[in-house]
Protein backbone atom coordinates (compact mmCIF):
# COMPACT_ATOMS: atom_id res chain seq x y z
CA UNK A 1 0.00 0.00 0.00
CA UNK A 2 2.75 2.36 -1.12
CA UNK A 3 0.37 5.36 -1.79
CA UNK A 4 -0.83 5.21 1.53
CA UNK A 5 0.34 8.72 3.40
CA UNK A 6 2.11 7.17 6.95
CA UNK A 7 0.14 9.95 8.84
CA UNK A 8 -2.93 7.70 7.53
CA UNK A 9 -4.81 5.87 10.62
CA UNK A 10 -5.24 2.42 10.60
CA UNK A 11 -7.96 1.00 8.17
CA UNK A 12 -11.50 -0.53 9.65
CA UNK A 13 -13.81 -2.58 7.82
CA UNK A 14 -17.35 -2.03 9.49
CA UNK A 15 -20.65 -3.86 8.56
CA UNK A 16 -23.88 -2.01 7.33
CA UNK A 17 -26.29 -0.62 10.01
CA UNK A 18 -29.32 -2.43 10.14
CA UNK A 19 -31.32 0.39 9.39
CA UNK A 20 -29.87 1.06 5.74
CA UNK A 21 -31.82 -1.55 4.19
CA UNK A 22 -33.99 -0.94 1.65
CA UNK A 23 -34.18 -2.77 -1.57
CA UNK A 24 -31.90 -1.54 -3.50
CA UNK A 25 -33.87 -1.52 -6.94
CA UNK A 26 -36.30 0.47 -4.93
CA UNK A 27 -33.46 3.20 -3.66
CA UNK A 28 -31.86 3.37 -7.40
CA UNK A 29 -35.11 3.66 -9.59
CA UNK A 30 -36.85 6.29 -7.50
CA UNK A 31 -34.11 8.39 -6.81
CA UNK A 32 -35.03 12.24 -8.05
CA UNK A 33 -33.34 15.08 -7.56
CA UNK A 34 -35.02 16.36 -4.17
CA UNK A 35 -34.76 20.62 -4.45
CA UNK A 36 -37.69 21.28 -1.99
CA UNK A 37 -36.38 20.80 1.27
CA UNK A 38 -38.06 20.30 4.62
CA UNK A 39 -36.21 22.35 7.42
CA UNK A 40 -36.20 19.17 10.06
CA UNK A 41 -33.06 18.45 11.19
CA UNK A 42 -31.41 14.84 10.18
CA UNK A 43 -29.80 13.24 12.97
CA UNK A 44 -26.08 12.80 13.21
CA UNK A 45 -26.44 9.22 13.32
CA UNK A 46 -27.97 9.17 9.68
CA UNK A 47 -25.33 11.50 9.08
CA UNK A 48 -22.69 8.75 10.05
CA UNK A 49 -24.48 6.01 8.39
CA UNK A 50 -24.55 7.95 4.71
CA UNK A 51 -21.10 8.97 5.61
CA UNK A 52 -19.88 5.79 6.13
CA UNK A 53 -21.40 4.24 3.04
CA UNK A 54 -19.64 6.92 0.55
CA UNK A 55 -16.74 5.72 2.24
CA UNK A 56 -17.25 2.42 0.99
CA UNK A 57 -17.35 3.02 -3.05
CA UNK A 58 -14.94 2.38 -5.20
CA UNK A 59 -11.74 4.75 -5.32
CA UNK A 60 -8.28 4.29 -7.11
CA UNK A 61 -6.10 2.25 -5.15
CA UNK A 62 -7.70 2.68 -2.07
CA UNK A 63 -5.91 5.84 -1.98
CA UNK A 64 -9.55 7.48 -0.48
CA UNK A 65 -9.01 11.03 -1.12
CA UNK A 66 -12.47 11.74 -0.63
CA UNK A 67 -12.93 14.63 2.21
CA UNK A 68 -16.74 16.04 3.08
CA UNK A 69 -17.29 18.85 4.73
CA UNK A 70 -20.48 18.72 6.55
CA UNK A 71 -22.25 21.90 7.22
CA UNK A 72 -24.91 21.57 9.60
CA UNK A 73 -24.66 25.11 11.96
CA UNK A 74 -27.40 27.32 10.85
CA UNK A 75 -25.46 30.57 10.56
CA UNK A 76 -22.65 28.75 8.55
CA UNK A 77 -25.68 27.36 6.13
CA UNK A 78 -26.98 30.77 5.91
CA UNK A 79 -23.81 32.25 5.12
CA UNK A 80 -22.79 29.29 2.77
CA UNK A 81 -26.36 29.57 1.10
CA UNK A 82 -25.89 33.27 0.06
CA UNK A 83 -22.76 32.43 -1.72
CA UNK A 84 -24.41 29.75 -3.49
CA UNK A 85 -27.15 31.40 -4.78
CA UNK A 86 -24.70 33.75 -6.25
CA UNK A 87 -22.64 31.49 -8.05
CA UNK A 88 -26.22 29.95 -9.37
CA UNK A 89 -27.04 33.37 -10.86
CA UNK A 90 -23.38 33.91 -11.84
CA UNK A 91 -23.85 30.34 -14.16
CA UNK A 92 -26.86 30.69 -15.85
CA UNK A 93 -24.89 34.05 -16.99
CA UNK A 94 -22.42 32.28 -18.24
CA UNK A 95 -24.95 30.58 -20.29
CA UNK A 96 -26.30 33.44 -21.68
CA UNK A 97 -29.98 32.57 -20.07
CA UNK A 98 -32.61 35.21 -21.73
CA UNK A 99 -33.86 35.68 -18.05
CA UNK A 100 -30.46 35.52 -15.83
CA UNK A 101 -29.50 39.50 -15.29
CA UNK A 102 -32.76 39.78 -13.40
CA UNK A 103 -31.91 36.99 -10.26
CA UNK A 104 -35.27 36.66 -9.98
CA UNK A 105 -36.90 33.00 -10.25
CA UNK A 106 -40.07 34.75 -10.92
CA UNK A 107 -38.71 35.99 -14.62
CA UNK A 108 -38.01 32.08 -14.96
CA UNK A 109 -40.53 30.79 -17.94
CA UNK A 110 -43.45 28.69 -16.00
CA UNK A 111 -42.51 25.76 -18.32
CA UNK A 112 -39.25 25.63 -17.91
CA UNK A 113 -39.20 23.37 -14.71
CA UNK A 114 -35.78 22.52 -14.54
CA UNK A 115 -34.66 26.11 -13.82
CA UNK A 116 -37.51 27.58 -11.57
CA UNK A 117 -36.52 23.97 -9.42
CA UNK A 118 -32.85 24.64 -9.24
CA UNK A 119 -33.37 28.44 -8.73
CA UNK A 120 -35.70 27.55 -6.04
CA UNK A 121 -33.05 25.63 -4.25
CA UNK A 122 -30.67 28.84 -5.14
CA UNK A 123 -33.26 31.16 -2.73
CA UNK A 124 -33.63 28.36 0.00
CA UNK A 125 -30.26 26.65 0.01
CA UNK A 126 -29.75 28.68 3.19
CA UNK A 127 -32.42 26.96 4.98
CA UNK A 128 -31.71 23.08 4.60
CA UNK A 129 -30.99 21.21 7.25
CA UNK A 130 -27.76 19.83 6.03
CA UNK A 131 -25.38 20.84 3.15
CA UNK A 132 -21.96 18.63 1.89
CA UNK A 133 -19.28 19.76 0.09
CA UNK A 134 -17.56 16.93 -1.66
CA UNK A 135 -13.30 17.31 -2.20
CA UNK A 136 -10.72 15.14 -2.73
CA UNK A 137 -6.94 15.50 -1.28
CA UNK A 138 -4.26 13.44 -2.41
CA UNK A 139 -1.36 13.67 0.36
CA UNK A 140 1.68 12.28 -1.16
CA UNK A 141 0.63 11.87 -4.34
CA UNK A 142 1.20 14.61 -7.69
CA UNK A 143 -1.35 16.63 -7.61
CA UNK A 144 -4.27 15.15 -10.10
CA UNK A 145 -6.50 17.39 -10.33
CA UNK A 146 -9.79 16.49 -11.98
CA UNK A 147 -8.25 12.77 -12.56
CA UNK A 148 -9.50 12.01 -9.26
CA UNK A 149 -13.42 12.75 -10.30
CA UNK A 150 -13.22 8.63 -10.35
CA UNK A 151 -12.30 8.52 -6.28
CA UNK A 152 -14.89 11.07 -5.49
CA UNK A 153 -18.53 10.85 -7.19
CA UNK A 154 -19.20 7.03 -6.45
CA UNK A 155 -18.45 8.05 -2.91
CA UNK A 156 -21.32 11.17 -3.79
CA UNK A 157 -23.09 8.58 -5.69
CA UNK A 158 -23.17 6.00 -2.28
CA UNK A 159 -24.08 8.88 0.03
CA UNK A 160 -27.33 10.13 -1.94
CA UNK A 161 -28.41 6.57 -2.42
CA UNK A 162 -28.04 5.82 1.04
CA UNK A 163 -29.69 9.49 2.13
CA UNK A 164 -32.66 8.00 -0.37
CA UNK A 165 -32.74 4.73 1.82
CA UNK A 166 -33.52 6.55 4.66
CA UNK A 167 -36.00 8.89 3.23
CA UNK A 168 -33.72 12.03 2.94
CA UNK A 169 -33.85 13.70 -0.26
CA UNK A 170 -30.38 14.97 -1.98
CA UNK A 171 -29.01 16.69 -5.42
CA UNK A 172 -25.79 16.83 -7.32
CA UNK A 173 -24.87 20.90 -7.67
CA UNK A 174 -21.96 22.32 -8.52
CA UNK A 175 -20.44 25.66 -7.46
CA UNK A 176 -19.64 28.69 -9.77
CA UNK A 177 -15.79 30.34 -9.52
CA UNK A 178 -16.62 33.79 -9.01
CA UNK A 179 -17.09 32.39 -5.40
CA UNK A 180 -14.65 29.87 -4.75
CA UNK A 181 -11.98 31.85 -3.27
CA UNK A 182 -14.97 33.08 -0.83
CA UNK A 183 -16.18 29.04 0.03
CA UNK A 184 -12.39 28.29 0.81
CA UNK A 185 -11.67 31.18 3.04
CA UNK A 186 -15.25 30.64 5.24
CA UNK A 187 -14.55 27.32 6.10
CA UNK A 188 -10.27 27.61 6.29
CA UNK A 189 -9.79 25.19 3.64
CA UNK A 190 -6.56 24.10 2.00
CA UNK A 191 -5.72 25.01 -1.09
CA UNK A 192 -4.42 21.81 -1.78
CA UNK A 193 -8.42 20.22 -1.62
CA UNK A 194 -9.81 20.12 -5.38
CA UNK A 195 -13.54 21.23 -4.62
CA UNK A 196 -15.84 18.64 -6.62
CA UNK A 197 -19.64 18.77 -5.63
CA UNK A 198 -22.09 20.64 -2.81
CA UNK A 199 -24.55 17.99 -1.85
CA UNK A 200 -27.96 19.76 0.24
CA UNK A 201 -29.71 17.03 2.34
CA UNK A 202 -33.46 17.32 3.88
CA UNK A 203 -36.53 15.37 3.93
CA UNK A 204 -38.62 15.87 1.27
CA UNK A 205 -41.50 18.00 0.69
CA UNK A 206 -42.75 16.34 -2.38
CA UNK A 207 -42.58 12.76 -3.18
CA UNK A 208 -39.64 10.49 -4.30
CA UNK A 209 -40.52 9.03 -7.44
CA UNK A 210 -39.00 7.40 -11.26
CA UNK A 211 -36.93 9.70 -13.28
CA UNK A 212 -37.45 10.02 -16.65
CA UNK A 213 -34.40 8.94 -18.91
CA UNK A 214 -33.75 7.94 -22.64
CA UNK A 215 -34.20 4.38 -23.32
CA UNK A 216 -31.16 2.36 -22.21
CA UNK A 217 -31.24 1.06 -25.93
CA UNK A 218 -30.63 4.86 -26.77
CA UNK A 219 -27.36 4.89 -24.40
CA UNK A 220 -25.86 1.56 -24.86
CA UNK A 221 -23.84 0.51 -28.05
CA UNK A 222 -23.18 -3.41 -28.45
CA UNK A 223 -19.39 -4.29 -29.45
CA UNK A 224 -19.16 -1.20 -31.77
CA UNK A 225 -20.15 2.71 -31.72
CA UNK A 226 -23.79 3.00 -32.46
CA UNK A 227 -24.53 -0.36 -32.52
CA UNK A 228 -27.92 -1.17 -30.30
CA UNK A 229 -27.88 -3.68 -27.57
CA UNK A 230 -30.18 -6.70 -28.24
CA UNK A 231 -33.27 -4.87 -26.35
CA UNK A 232 -35.65 -2.31 -27.58
CA UNK B 1 -35.77 20.90 -21.17
CA UNK B 2 -34.04 23.37 -23.46
CA UNK B 3 -30.97 21.56 -23.19
CA UNK B 4 -32.46 17.77 -24.83
CA UNK B 5 -31.51 17.57 -28.52
CA UNK B 6 -33.90 17.44 -30.83
CA UNK B 7 -33.43 13.87 -32.33
CA UNK B 8 -33.22 12.60 -28.83
CA UNK B 9 -35.78 10.09 -27.86
CA UNK B 10 -39.25 10.27 -25.86
CA UNK B 11 -38.25 9.25 -22.08
CA UNK B 12 -39.05 6.70 -20.14
CA UNK B 13 -39.81 6.13 -16.63
CA UNK B 14 -38.95 2.29 -15.86
CA UNK B 15 -39.91 0.56 -12.83
CA UNK B 16 -36.97 -1.49 -10.75
CA UNK B 17 -36.41 -5.38 -12.50
CA UNK B 18 -38.36 -7.72 -9.18
CA UNK B 19 -34.50 -9.69 -9.35
CA UNK B 20 -32.94 -6.19 -8.29
CA UNK B 21 -33.64 -6.83 -4.91
CA UNK B 22 -30.95 -6.94 -2.71
CA UNK B 23 -30.29 -5.28 0.52
CA UNK B 24 -28.53 -1.87 -0.18
CA UNK B 25 -26.43 -2.11 2.58
CA UNK B 26 -25.37 -5.46 2.08
CA UNK B 27 -24.46 -4.55 -1.47
CA UNK B 28 -22.58 -1.14 -0.83
CA UNK B 29 -21.04 -2.64 2.49
CA UNK B 30 -19.46 -5.78 0.31
CA UNK B 31 -18.68 -3.75 -3.08
CA UNK B 32 -14.87 -5.09 -2.90
CA UNK B 33 -12.83 -4.54 -5.94
CA UNK B 34 -13.42 -8.36 -8.30
CA UNK B 35 -10.13 -8.91 -10.21
CA UNK B 36 -10.20 -12.65 -10.23
CA UNK B 37 -13.58 -13.35 -12.93
CA UNK B 38 -14.79 -16.41 -13.87
CA UNK B 39 -14.91 -16.67 -18.00
CA UNK B 40 -18.72 -17.82 -17.24
CA UNK B 41 -20.88 -15.85 -19.91
CA UNK B 42 -23.28 -12.90 -17.92
CA UNK B 43 -26.92 -12.91 -19.83
CA UNK B 44 -28.41 -10.33 -21.53
CA UNK B 45 -30.81 -9.42 -19.33
CA UNK B 46 -28.81 -9.17 -16.43
CA UNK B 47 -26.55 -7.08 -18.51
CA UNK B 48 -29.76 -4.92 -19.59
CA UNK B 49 -30.57 -4.49 -15.30
CA UNK B 50 -27.12 -2.84 -14.42
CA UNK B 51 -27.62 -0.52 -17.63
CA UNK B 52 -31.07 0.37 -16.69
CA UNK B 53 -29.76 1.11 -13.03
CA UNK B 54 -27.09 3.25 -14.66
CA UNK B 55 -29.40 5.49 -16.48
CA UNK B 56 -31.48 6.14 -12.94
CA UNK B 57 -28.10 8.10 -11.58
CA UNK B 58 -28.15 11.76 -11.24
CA UNK B 59 -26.82 13.60 -13.76
CA UNK B 60 -26.66 17.38 -14.26
CA UNK B 61 -29.82 19.39 -15.97
CA UNK B 62 -31.19 15.30 -17.13
CA UNK B 63 -28.82 16.35 -20.24
CA UNK B 64 -28.11 12.36 -19.74
CA UNK B 65 -24.56 12.22 -21.79
CA UNK B 66 -23.36 8.79 -20.79
CA UNK B 67 -23.11 6.39 -23.27
CA UNK B 68 -21.68 2.69 -22.49
CA UNK B 69 -20.38 0.47 -24.99
CA UNK B 70 -20.26 -2.90 -24.20
CA UNK B 71 -18.34 -5.44 -24.91
CA UNK B 72 -19.46 -9.24 -25.87
CA UNK B 73 -17.61 -10.91 -28.59
CA UNK B 74 -14.98 -12.71 -27.64
CA UNK B 75 -12.24 -11.79 -30.32
CA UNK B 76 -13.28 -8.02 -29.68
CA UNK B 77 -12.42 -8.57 -25.92
CA UNK B 78 -9.21 -10.16 -26.95
CA UNK B 79 -8.42 -7.21 -28.44
CA UNK B 80 -9.19 -4.67 -26.47
CA UNK B 81 -7.19 -6.56 -23.81
CA UNK B 82 -4.24 -6.42 -25.33
CA UNK B 83 -4.60 -2.67 -25.27
CA UNK B 84 -5.71 -2.78 -21.90
CA UNK B 85 -2.23 -4.67 -20.42
CA UNK B 86 -0.42 -2.25 -22.74
CA UNK B 87 -1.97 0.64 -20.85
CA UNK B 88 -1.61 -1.23 -17.82
CA UNK B 89 2.08 -1.07 -17.81
CA UNK B 90 2.86 2.20 -19.38
CA UNK B 91 1.12 3.75 -16.59
CA UNK B 92 3.43 2.12 -13.90
CA UNK B 93 6.37 3.19 -16.39
CA UNK B 94 4.89 6.76 -15.59
CA UNK B 95 5.02 6.55 -11.87
CA UNK B 96 8.24 5.15 -11.85
CA UNK B 97 7.85 1.72 -10.16
CA UNK B 98 11.22 -0.13 -9.82
CA UNK B 99 9.87 -3.41 -11.77
CA UNK B 100 7.91 -1.60 -14.04
CA UNK B 101 10.34 -1.64 -17.01
CA UNK B 102 9.66 -5.64 -16.79
CA UNK B 103 6.21 -6.00 -18.12
CA UNK B 104 5.95 -9.38 -15.74
CA UNK B 105 3.65 -9.19 -12.42
CA UNK B 106 6.54 -12.08 -11.30
CA UNK B 107 8.85 -9.17 -10.51
CA UNK B 108 6.22 -7.29 -8.14
CA UNK B 109 6.84 -7.87 -4.72
CA UNK B 110 4.77 -10.25 -3.20
CA UNK B 111 3.36 -7.76 -0.16
CA UNK B 112 1.97 -5.17 -2.91
CA UNK B 113 -1.10 -6.73 -3.19
CA UNK B 114 -2.68 -3.82 -4.76
CA UNK B 115 -0.89 -4.06 -7.88
CA UNK B 116 -0.24 -7.84 -7.84
CA UNK B 117 -4.06 -7.92 -8.38
CA UNK B 118 -4.32 -5.16 -11.12
CA UNK B 119 -1.70 -6.55 -12.71
CA UNK B 120 -3.28 -10.12 -12.95
CA UNK B 121 -6.15 -8.25 -14.24
CA UNK B 122 -3.96 -6.97 -16.84
CA UNK B 123 -2.82 -10.15 -17.79
CA UNK B 124 -6.57 -11.96 -17.73
CA UNK B 125 -8.96 -8.83 -18.48
CA UNK B 126 -9.03 -10.52 -22.59
CA UNK B 127 -10.86 -13.31 -20.79
CA UNK B 128 -13.43 -11.42 -19.21
CA UNK B 129 -17.16 -12.29 -20.18
CA UNK B 130 -18.15 -8.47 -20.50
CA UNK B 131 -16.20 -5.39 -20.50
CA UNK B 132 -18.02 -1.60 -20.23
CA UNK B 133 -16.49 1.35 -21.57
CA UNK B 134 -18.06 4.48 -19.68
CA UNK B 135 -17.77 7.80 -22.26
CA UNK B 136 -19.69 11.60 -22.46
CA UNK B 137 -21.15 12.84 -25.22
CA UNK B 138 -22.46 16.40 -25.02
CA UNK B 139 -24.80 17.25 -28.54
CA UNK B 140 -25.78 20.22 -28.66
CA UNK B 141 -23.69 21.83 -25.65
CA UNK B 142 -20.02 23.70 -25.73
CA UNK B 143 -17.92 20.75 -24.81
CA UNK B 144 -17.41 20.69 -20.94
CA UNK B 145 -14.52 17.76 -21.00
CA UNK B 146 -13.82 16.68 -17.59
CA UNK B 147 -16.71 18.93 -16.34
CA UNK B 148 -18.82 16.20 -16.97
CA UNK B 149 -17.70 13.48 -14.94
CA UNK B 150 -20.03 14.31 -12.18
CA UNK B 151 -22.78 13.18 -15.14
CA UNK B 152 -20.83 9.62 -15.62
CA UNK B 153 -19.51 8.00 -12.25
CA UNK B 154 -22.40 8.06 -10.27
CA UNK B 155 -23.92 6.12 -12.71
CA UNK B 156 -20.87 3.90 -13.07
CA UNK B 157 -21.40 3.31 -9.45
CA UNK B 158 -24.99 2.77 -9.91
CA UNK B 159 -24.24 -0.08 -12.42
CA UNK B 160 -21.05 -1.31 -10.25
CA UNK B 161 -23.69 -1.53 -7.52
CA UNK B 162 -26.23 -3.04 -9.66
CA UNK B 163 -23.67 -5.53 -10.80
CA UNK B 164 -22.98 -6.66 -7.61
CA UNK B 165 -26.32 -7.28 -6.12
CA UNK B 166 -26.73 -9.25 -8.92
CA UNK B 167 -23.71 -11.50 -7.63
CA UNK B 168 -21.29 -10.00 -10.48
CA UNK B 169 -18.13 -8.56 -9.67
CA UNK B 170 -16.51 -5.61 -10.78
CA UNK B 171 -13.70 -3.02 -10.68
CA UNK B 172 -13.49 0.44 -11.90
CA UNK B 173 -9.95 0.91 -14.01
CA UNK B 174 -8.76 4.06 -16.55
CA UNK B 175 -6.42 3.51 -19.46
CA UNK B 176 -3.54 5.37 -20.77
CA UNK B 177 -3.19 8.08 -23.45
CA UNK B 178 -1.02 5.63 -24.85
CA UNK B 179 -3.76 3.29 -25.95
CA UNK B 180 -6.53 5.84 -26.68
CA UNK B 181 -6.24 6.28 -30.40
CA UNK B 182 -6.06 2.77 -31.32
CA UNK B 183 -8.78 2.05 -28.93
CA UNK B 184 -11.25 4.72 -30.32
CA UNK B 185 -10.25 3.22 -33.92
CA UNK B 186 -10.78 -0.28 -32.84
CA UNK B 187 -14.42 0.82 -32.25
CA UNK B 188 -14.61 3.75 -34.20
CA UNK B 189 -15.48 5.73 -31.25
CA UNK B 190 -16.32 9.65 -32.70
CA UNK B 191 -13.95 12.24 -31.61
CA UNK B 192 -16.79 14.28 -29.84
CA UNK B 193 -16.85 11.39 -27.26
CA UNK B 194 -15.18 11.29 -24.03
CA UNK B 195 -13.65 8.21 -22.88
CA UNK B 196 -13.95 7.81 -19.07
CA UNK B 197 -13.37 4.59 -17.61
CA UNK B 198 -13.63 0.91 -17.95
CA UNK B 199 -15.85 -2.02 -16.10
CA UNK B 200 -14.81 -5.64 -16.48
CA UNK B 201 -17.57 -7.74 -15.61
CA UNK B 202 -17.62 -11.20 -14.32
CA UNK B 203 -18.26 -13.53 -11.81
CA UNK B 204 -16.11 -13.54 -8.86
CA UNK B 205 -13.21 -16.50 -8.37
CA UNK B 206 -13.00 -15.23 -5.07
CA UNK B 207 -15.47 -13.35 -2.36
CA UNK B 208 -17.32 -10.35 -1.97
CA UNK B 209 -16.38 -8.68 1.55
CA UNK B 210 -15.92 -6.32 3.38
CA UNK B 211 -13.73 -2.87 2.54
CA UNK B 212 -10.65 -1.59 4.36
CA UNK B 213 -11.34 2.18 4.50
CA UNK B 214 -10.62 4.71 7.19
CA UNK B 215 -12.85 5.57 9.64
CA UNK B 216 -15.29 8.12 8.44
CA UNK B 217 -14.09 10.41 11.58
CA UNK B 218 -10.85 10.81 9.52
CA UNK B 219 -12.22 11.69 6.21
CA UNK B 220 -15.41 14.02 7.61
CA UNK B 221 -15.26 17.80 8.53
CA UNK B 222 -17.64 19.32 10.61
CA UNK B 223 -18.35 22.73 9.73
CA UNK B 224 -15.13 24.17 9.65
CA UNK B 225 -11.68 22.10 7.63
CA UNK B 226 -10.12 19.80 10.16
CA UNK B 227 -13.12 20.11 12.92
CA UNK B 228 -14.21 16.39 13.63
CA UNK B 229 -17.25 14.81 13.01
CA UNK B 230 -19.58 14.09 16.15
CA UNK B 231 -18.17 10.08 15.95
CA UNK B 232 -14.82 8.28 16.70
Amino acid sequence: MAHVPQDAPEMVRTSAPEHLNMNIGEAMFSQRAIRRLKTDPISDGDLQTVLEAAAKAPNGGNVQPGRFLVLRDRETIGRFGALYREAWWAKRRDQKLPWADSEDRGQIPDDDKVHQSAALLADEIKDAPVVILAFTVAPGLTRAGLGVAHSVYPAVQNLMLAARALGIGSTLTTLHPTVMERVYAMFDIPDNADFHCCIPLGYPRGRFGPTARFPTSHTTYWDRWDQPPPWK
